[in-house]
């Protein structure tokens, strides 16, 4: 084992000729692409359900085309497509996301969100649409693989599950009750989950460390109707005021969250691993001046790739009340709400954490105001077993084709998958991804590299022979 | 001189015949009205900007044929309706507006806004629509009157102007404009401002304290984007956590205004009109009940009604940012914005509080945030002369309409159009109106009562053969 990817071994030739048919299938692996791309497959939002069903379909064809059993789950939700192929070798179980989030605000996107391009940008060609880094075009990248494996040895390498959600960007309602109701299905000897980013400046990663996350919306109601702010102002209740102070006070002046033992199970970082994140040099400066940004918002004493990392926070998502409209208008309005979401790291307690963050709403209750919860659903951290051997297996293959050593990597995003695989399934997972921090998911503009597109299709390719 | 309402007073015959005018004719008024209320005149939203022009041709085609000269008045804006009829006698000014606020949350609306309805309710029968009680229902009770007038006698009872505003739920961005450069033509001995409520109960008023009005709008910007609030939560700036301490920050624990000098030229009530506003029995729990709530929101040391009528406020209006959709997006917002109206009173002075609010702001904007204020109008409060005879004689002429005897009252609301009259044209003005408290004007589901719609028309004719 060596940090030095070994580029100069030959290769093996079962697999050179997978990678030889990816390099070769690439113009039409990228129609393909397209055409997933064009299904507004927004899951969050009702009024896209037939959408996200298209999408499910068009998976189910394309995979059962390479020779899979793949199949349309009900849910009471958005579908699962389930695909089983192959035999021998290890169980491997891959995992990807169909939906994709809206793509509000319309008017930042340079071109309408569902018709994708190829265009060239600073730093080469780019796939530009929603969903071509979250998670279609990641989720592309292993299907690509598998269907060249096929194409040139008439099988796959081994056992192969292949699992797609629906509802990964709306909080994923269905999946846990899926998992149950199919764990003997589903259960494989490794989960690989693509939809992460590798680490900046093109070297690749597999990600180690997920914050879970809590969501929470809270509304928050006074009087029964909108009021005129000239003949109740002053009298009133406002509840934009309270909102105001109850998410005022979620940080101290020093970015700590204040909601009470929220950092109970908040681990300190291991010294190695404190070791290896400053060898990684990150530089924040450079992160934050991409977004027009210049410092540091979180807790004061830690470090910016803590605060990233392994930090928990409290982010406000979303917050509305009143007359939002062009103009004014002098309402005092009858309701106001928020969207706030917790990262959570270490064994911090998704369900502690909505208690604690009830309490310090109600505590901040005027009377004549009334707090509503009407959403919360939260995973707690990951933390993957990097010590074992397919995990140095597949760092060395991504090393061979990036041409950089692979890291291990932590990641501020929540990927609650890798938390159910393991408490249902009893099954690890392995987080390998090809998106870039400027991919700009869940913003307008989403883009996925075409080099990730590409590279990403040979890495599985690699992985797989790595791992059979 | 004396509170007790000469109901039982021989009518002057030329009254008398107006009076019974108006009765006879009251369903052709109320046609009048209808066909008013169908026009959709929102002033603050420029898609509605055909619709106000729509309101301002109906106008003067309405007083054309009164007998008035009528016309149509260009501004930067909506335009002005300027009307002139009658000589002799006093010269007096009447002002009403024709436009009308938004009418979101549309689904809040038992019908359709714009198209009005007169309906059975529990105190009689109320005409329902956008505009009934601000100010298309109220403008018409005067126009009736000399409508009225005019059939009759063959003329008006003496000078007459009429001013219509089509800006005035949008801040009025053209009046002091058009008021300087048409000084001369719209200079009278009065003003009669028809845009008011009565006092609880169904008794009469006369405005004669009104609150001023600094609006403010807050946009604040930190990232280019809006980003990911997994990738970058807890390292970057989120600006609703910034708008949500600032707007916190507007009131202390007491209630109070916290902005500095807020409460420099704010006077304390003479003893003479806190006797007199006692004596109303104001029932605040009632007024409170009315809408669902029970407690006085405003400052804890001053009376329901003081908070109501004589004390300056803050209040939040509006407030965006981020993700309001349905279900749940974990986006870190680039912008967030509010809108925040000021109610003035005393010799509160709007820019010196523009000023403060713009340090407050300031003062609380970390590095990386940027605050941009996009509108700030104000206008300071305005008290009447009440000692003036007019003023008198008109109280005389309400109280023998309604038989009740009528009040002089303070008012909530902002009707800077009497201060503009004052310090433009140096020219007194008689707030008079009959809408009631539960219109829900600026609300959905506004009602003028038919009654305020009928004995205001009685009481302009009464009021207008005491002045005479």
């Amino acid at each position: 084992m060596t940090d030095t990817p070994e580029t100069d071994a030959p290769l093996d030739p079962v697999l050179s000729q997978v990678l030889d048919r990816l390099d070769s299938d690439l113009d039409a692996a990228l129609e393909r692409l397209m055409a997933l791309l064009r299904i507004p497959s927004i899951s969050t939002d009702p009024a896209y359900r037939a959408e996200c069903d298209a999408a499910a379909d068009w998976m189910v064809a394309d995979l059962a085309s390479i020779g899979f059993d793949a199949s349309k789950r009900r849910t009471p939700g958005h579908p699962m497509v389930v695909a089983h192929g192959g035999e021998g070798g290890p169980h491997l179980l891959f995992y990807g996301h169909y939906d994709v989030q809206p793509v509000d605000p319309l008017d930042l996107w340079d071109r309408p969100p569902f018709e994708p391009e190829v265009q060239d940008g600073p730093r080469g060609r780019v796939i530009r649409g929603r969903g071509a880094a979250d998670d279609k075009g990641q989720l592309m990248t292993f299907v690509e693989a598998m269907r060249a494996w096929v194409a040139v040895h008439g099988q796959l390498p081994c056992r192969i599950t292949i699992l797609l959600e629906g509802e990964e960007e709306s909080g994923s309602p269905s999946l846990v009750p899926f998992l149950k109701a199919n764990a003997e299905e589903l259960g494989a000897d490794l989960a690989m989950i693509c939809d992460t980013t590798m680490f900046s400046g093109g070297v690749p990663a597999i990600t180690t460390q997920l914050r879970g996350m809590l969501r929470e919306e809270l509304v928050l109601t006074a009087a029964t109707k909108d009021l005129h702010s000239g003949m109740f102002g002053g009298l009133a209740r406002n509840p934009i005021h309270v909102l105001a102070r109850i998410l005022a006070d979620l940080h101290d002046d020093a970015g700590r969250v204040t909601l009470a033992g929220f950092y109970d199970g908040v681990p300190e970082l291991p010294d190695e691993i404190r070791a290896q994140w400053q060898n990684l040099a990150f530089d924040h400066t450079a992160f934050l001046g991409d977004v027009g940004l210049s410092v540091p918002a979180g807790e004061m004493d830690r470090t910016p790739l803590e605060q990233l990392w392994s930090r928990p926070t409290a982010e406000v998502n979303g917050i509305t009340g009143g007359y939002g409209g062009a103009g004014f208008k002098t309402v005092l309005p009858a309701k106001a709400s928020a969207k706030v979401s917790f990262r959570l790291v270490g064994t911090q307690d998704p369900e502690a954490i909505h208690h604690a963050f009830v309490d310090h709403v109600n505590a901040r209750l005027p009377r004549d105001v009334t707090a509503e919860f009407p959403m919360g659903d939260g995973a707690p951290a990951s933390h993957m077993p990097t010590d074992a051997p397919a995990f140095e297996a597949a760092r060395q293959a991504l090393g061979a084709e990036w041409g950089k050593p692979a890291a291990f990597i932590g990641s501020g995003g929540s990927i609650p998958i890798a938390g159910h695989f393991q408490d249902v399934l009893g099954m690890d997972s392995m987080l390998i991804g090809f998106g870039r921090d400027d991919d700009q998911i869940h913003s307008p503009n989403e883009k996925y590299d075409l080099q990730s597109f590409h590279k990403g299709m040979r890495s599985w390719a690699r992985v797989l022979a790595a791992l059979t």
